[in-house]
């Protein structure tokens, strides 16, 4: 399988929108759950400029338990988000849930995500082979990690090297946390693949005050980066309100998990931290 | 929500070529995991109709865990059961994994499946709404209750009326089994929703000799049908070998089933058991 | 192992206060969660009696996640179910959760029950061997079916060959129900070990209004018997008030499982079903 | 519930041999699955002086999957721990299964483990209620945040307050791992009981190679210790020589846990690191 390593210091950088992921440095992408307004999205962009975090998620095509629920602003958040991409800089990261949203999204994502529920959609997958764009894979809530490596093949085998695998948190019996974070996924896969692995705390436990413990300890285990949900009020996020991080404790985050980058031979370019 | 019983009593009978699901007769959909070669099918569709079986399931899109696993025989597999469902007058049931495939399927497949894996791709549950034909709704290895009601939802919204339930076995932590049949689930679903509701005692439990107890004891908790996998040689099956009924077993199924069927105040019509 | 069936055809019965478990026949097992009272008691012995169930189960000794809930009746309880069997000759299934239980419990109950959270109390276990009565034996809630085969040889190899096995629910991610009946399970272990197999289809579901169907299942699949809580007035019940069949309910299981039964080959020694 | 915290500050320390478990310093408990002879474990115990670890973790009561697997030296056991705690001035922390181990046992043992099996033998834990010696509790593989608290409650109710709460992994789907390391829960753990928190990375991953990096995370998250497998020559190791760790990886776990304590403001005495 081309997703296995060769040798164990086999290890591929993917690189979005100039920022390498899987090399020694830790990547932070941050943003809110969904693109909702031009002002969530500018005060969310200038505080990642400020902690020097260049990439950005937001969704605008959400995939939702009801279809009564709010879908994501779709064709609106596009722009939006080319909007911000042009005005800051940063780099986008957002998921798609079908290859039609593939073709619109092109010209505005840096990185294509594929989520929990879609890491087995197979014919987004085959899609994805195609493309020349990086993509972040979600394991699937009950997915083993035989099955995540398998989705994985399917964009390698069709020819797009550029995957990065995320742990976000798998379904458990306890309702404690809205999911269970497994770090020994993270560290058994650092040692069956070459491709970056990068961690989701927001969705791993659902709740905002285990965001940033959790962020750490994905950074202690070796994981490559993190994915992490903040909002401007979290109270007021149009969707997933209790896991989003308010922009401090982005900051609070940035600088907790970059202590720990540097105790596992990791960097995290922080300017916090830099000049602390 | 539209899934939702008005009142207890109310249920909805969905047809599949001309055969009602949900009403007071238990339905049986039998045949192989895929679609492997005209003598295959035809020897499958022969024993159906001698058992009075008149729903045929074969797979022609394969959702596989590997991008090399054998992918189903696509458009080889439509024209086969194009061909056998013209030479028996069977109807035909078989998963669809994208919209693309649901607008080359539209002329053969009498009703389309979503898979386990696909429980949630949105977006093909919303053109699955937009179209006129059954659809038989897999639930996701992982997925609650309330999401398989809210994923039928997105069909229903649509337009689309005529969505069949099918519970197909959860994972767990025990290998015994591939999966845990959740008749419990079954039970409940019957109260709260009006669609009808069958199991899948394959999937569910993933060995052949579980097969047949596993069918009678959700035609006793009071689903309206189910749907078997069965094979000429089932050793020789290209997928799910483990899991297939022999054609004579698939008898013993459909006889040992009628007789819970009558136990529970169902019937299930079967020249087998009126000729006992 | 000594629980492993040598032929397809052993099959142990154990005999409870004079009623065989696993033999052609399907036992009943049925009465409150925990004993409450004489009244309590009587009001359901004398159903039990007018339904022909001749094993009465209800708690003295209770497991409960806080130390602060009730307990159990413990040494009163033991003397009121010492008076009940007395006056209607019910056998007695009760639960022990200690070597020191099951000392004092010696004279009064019939069958030691072992519940879910001691199914590899070893030493519990280990005693369980010495004893010269039936023990029934719960499964784990999470618990593999090999694990409680081990659990089973515990006793065995003690010398005590009197054991019954419980499928009654596992952990799962969906709170929809309490546990997952996992039926699979049954029907494997009928396979597995010639030792007899029961479900209790209340603590699987935790839902009264699914108890009667998963009973009915639990008989189709093939186990050899239930174990059900019933109480006079359920909602009054001062533990797992929300999965106790009222007095009539357990009426209509007895009468739909006894058909059920009848389907599969097995008796239901049912008075009710005998004058229909 | 005596267990929760009265304020976000309290947080209680319990002191095993003179060790503090949930103060500042990080604590490493080392050891062997099971006590095997006297030179295994002075090895283990030069070791652990060597590494300045003063916990030693060796069973002698080993709960079993099956009756003929390996038991335990059991009295053998306990006259070799207290040999061993004499020469080298170790505290002994080992598991106890039943109210006749404790008695046995107090002389010897400086702390008692309740294993993942019993932590809801609520008989043994009202026992341990009564004792005047530190408790390490496991969480159950399938218990809650919630039945984990309930089962400490029990403990602490009885009058004995010196509890550490242990987490050592959950079941799940898949085989990948032993079972998944719920870092979650340890964060949610710190927030809602004043009660020491500590991870067992060897039973939570079950794989010698992911040990370490699952010990890092652990520190990271927060927890206020480690319990370790290690053996002289891991592959001969009794039981579980798949997760044991080597004397020089145990070197490295300690290594590399401290550069995490001090990242996240912990200390873990270390002359290794003192050294560095």
């Amino acid at each position: 399988m081309l997703v296995r390593q060769s040798s164990p210091s086999q290890h591929t950088t993917v690189t979005i929108a100039g920022v390498p992921v899987g090399g020694p440095s830790m990547v932070v992408i941050a943003g809110p759950c969904a693109a909702e307004s031009e002002t969530q999205l500018r005060t969310v962009a200038e505080c990642l400029t400020r902690l020097d975090i260049r990439l950005l998620r937001a969704g605008v095509y959400k995939p939702r338990t009801s279809p009564y629920s709010f879908q994501g602003l779709q064709d609106e958040g596009l722009q939006l988000l080319h909007d911000i991409k042009r005005a800051y800089g940063l780099g986008i990261v957002s998921e798609v849930m079908s290859v039609a949203h593939l073709e619109r999204a092109c010209e505005v994502f840096d990185c294509f995500q594929v989520g929990s529920r879609n890491m087995q959609n197979f014919e987004l997958l085959k899609a994805l082979g195609q493309v020349r764009k990086p993509v972040l894979l979600k394991r699937g809530l009950a997915a083993t990690i035989e099955e995540l490596l398998g989705a994985a093949e399917y964009i390698l085998a069709g020819g797009n090297q550029q995957v990065i695998l995320c742990e976000r948190g798998i379904r458990s019996f306890d309702p404690a946390t809205r999911n269970v974070l497994d770090l020994g996924a993270v560290a058994l896969l650092k040692r069956l693949t070459h491709l970056p692995v990068i961690v989701d705390p927001s969705h791993a436990t659902g709740r905002r005050e285990l965001v940033i413990p959790a962020a750490r300890a994905a950074v202690a285990v070796g994981a490559d980066g993190l994915i992490v949900e903040c909002h401007p009020v979290p109270q007021q996020s149009v969707s997933d309100a209790a896991q989003a991080l308010s922009l401090d404790e982005l900051e609070q985050l940035v600088r907790e998990t970059a202590r720990v980058a540097q105790a596992v031979g990791r960097q995290l370019p922080c300017p916090v931290e830099r000049a602390a």
